[in-house]
């Protein structure tokens, strides 16, 4: 590949950010830009807490926790003890050295910081080269409408393990929300050479990334090939709930249905090799479709998969 | 002593809460309320951090750092690593398990609480008997002016570690405070059978709680008997910067000038038996005075002049 790239990735959590891993190993720091869903984002214990933008910062910065895939490796657990000693919410466990961050950027917010400011300020402390970019500065809360009720993400995902059966999700303040600018620029900015929509959530990360007002349009008048990688493995979601929340809405937890809500904006589409049988519906589908491992065990295994994407997105032209 | 007993301690920090533990030993809960500086509070990093209410927390709970007198036993640094990681200010250390704390603290009173409320709450998880009462739920922040300019206490006290020389105080916001109006019906409580002011800074720590309106004047109008134990010990602070601070503002650091300055408002008067060459000094200027080793080095200290200052109050009616 000669010349300077200009990729955009649009990810959640711990799948998104294994990916993102994967391509900082590619590309140089600044030609990658990692779009991050922030709906997860919510005030706990008086701090903001961004849960998939620490994730793909402490994966990024080479500390996170390899078991776990979030949260921070080596970590210690003083803290939450000693708040389920003093009766505090302790459903939402944060280490030691994540509480760090979490303080760190609510008094960066608190003095009057954006998010994105804050987030840029964090992983260059942290040595992370790549921009990791809020998808909004503006808060988005990611609700989930479920058989007991409607819950904040974070009530659901953690304090009630994703049990609660899900039947739909909505964005509080996504109207009012702006897409960053810099998102929107680099949709419109005609050296950009793909968009990889990452295999996260569609429904959690991806889809409050594209709802905020401007990002599908901008998404489906791109020049850059738009790329989306799916999330499921066998007809498996590899972490997280997205299967068990396509089973829910009534969905097969398949491919085709992924491809289904992303059919107006990718340009071409990656599926595991295990799911190979959705391939020739998914031809039908979108323009070009790519197989192969999207498995991400190792680090080779990310930057292999990495390395495959880009080099279906040029395919895709 | 027959009967119940009904003791009010004022005391600041360290050596405070020293005589706190000891007369908690003594009395029944029910019986001892602690008025606590809140002079020393302040924001950090997005926090309120009440350092001396949260010492005598910590010492009445017996989970205080024995070598420092402040801060938790068995604390653990893991998040003020990451912090300094994180390029954030990391010149006020809080150990993992002390945070959870001003965290929780910072939560509840972001939820409506008062201080005073959120400190009774946070004492009854620690399994802290007697009450501890802060001055005020007003804020009230005690000014240091040195010769480098005036500084907000902790940053006389901890950033510049007391280096540089003092020439007054004053407490920021003491007008509009209100004294917390349990201690002022305490001192107006015909049944109370002692209050004392422990041997705590003068300066910093009990001037702060007599300057606040009414305090005062409801100690000198006060029907019990109000004892002064002195923080000097052989002409020294036994800790903190009191020695230093009288000898920058041209005070000799004995007894005789901490008594001067309480001299309005109390009974008796207890001396260290090093400083005995005071004596008669002090005798011509209170009623009552009591000479004892004021030097709590263990808990059986502790105890001993918990209940020495205890029975000379007795005497002083």
């Amino acid at each position: 590949m000669a010349g300077s790239k200009k990729i955009l990735a649009l990810c959640g959590g711990v799948g998104g950010a294994k990916l993102a891993l994967g391509l900082s190993h590619i590309l140089d720091s600044d030609e990658l830009t990692i779009v991050v869903n922030t709906g997860d984002d919510f005030d706990h214990l008086g701090l903001r807490i961004c849960p998939d933008i620490d994730t793909v910062t402490y994966t990024l910065a080479g500390i996170v926790n390899p078991d776990t895939g979030w949260g921070r490796a080596e970590e210690t657990g003083s803290f939450m003890a000693s708040l389920s000693m003093l009766g505090g919410e302790d459903w939402f466990y944060l280490g030691d050295k994540d509480l760090a961050l979490h303080v760190e950027r609510t008094r960066r917010l608190g003095a009057g910081g954006s998010l994105s400011q804050v987030t840029t300020g964090i992983a260059r402390a942290l040595g992370v080269g790549p921009r990791i970019l809020p998808m909004s500065d503006d808060p988005v809360a990611t609700m989930v409408e479920t058989t007991s009720g409607t819950l904040a993400f974070q009530h659901y995902f953690v304090r009630e393990r994703c049990e609660p059966p899900v039947s739909g999700f909505y964005f509080d303040g996504i109207d009012s929300a702006r897409a960053h600018p810099d998102l929107l620029a680099l949709l419109a900015d005609q050296t950009l050479d793909a968009v990889i929509i990452c295999p996260s959530n569609p429904f959690v990360s991806i889809d409050p990334i594209l709802s905020l007002p401007g990002v599908r349009q901008a998404l489906s008048d791109c020049a850059a090939p738009v790329i989306a990688v799916s999330p499921i493995v066998g007809g498996k979601a590899v972490k997280g709930p997205t299967a068990k929340m396509m089973a829910e809405l009534g969905l097969a937890p398949t491919s085709v249905e992924v491809l289904k809500r992303y059919q107006d904006i990718v340009d071409g589409f990656v599926l595991d090799q295990r799911d190979i049988d959705d391939l020739e519906q998914l031809k039908t589908m979108v323009t070009y479709v790519d197989v192969t491992d999207t498995l991400m065990l190792t680090l080779e295994h990310k930057i292999a998969l990495a390395r495959a994407i880009l080099d279906f997105s040029v395919s895709c032209q």
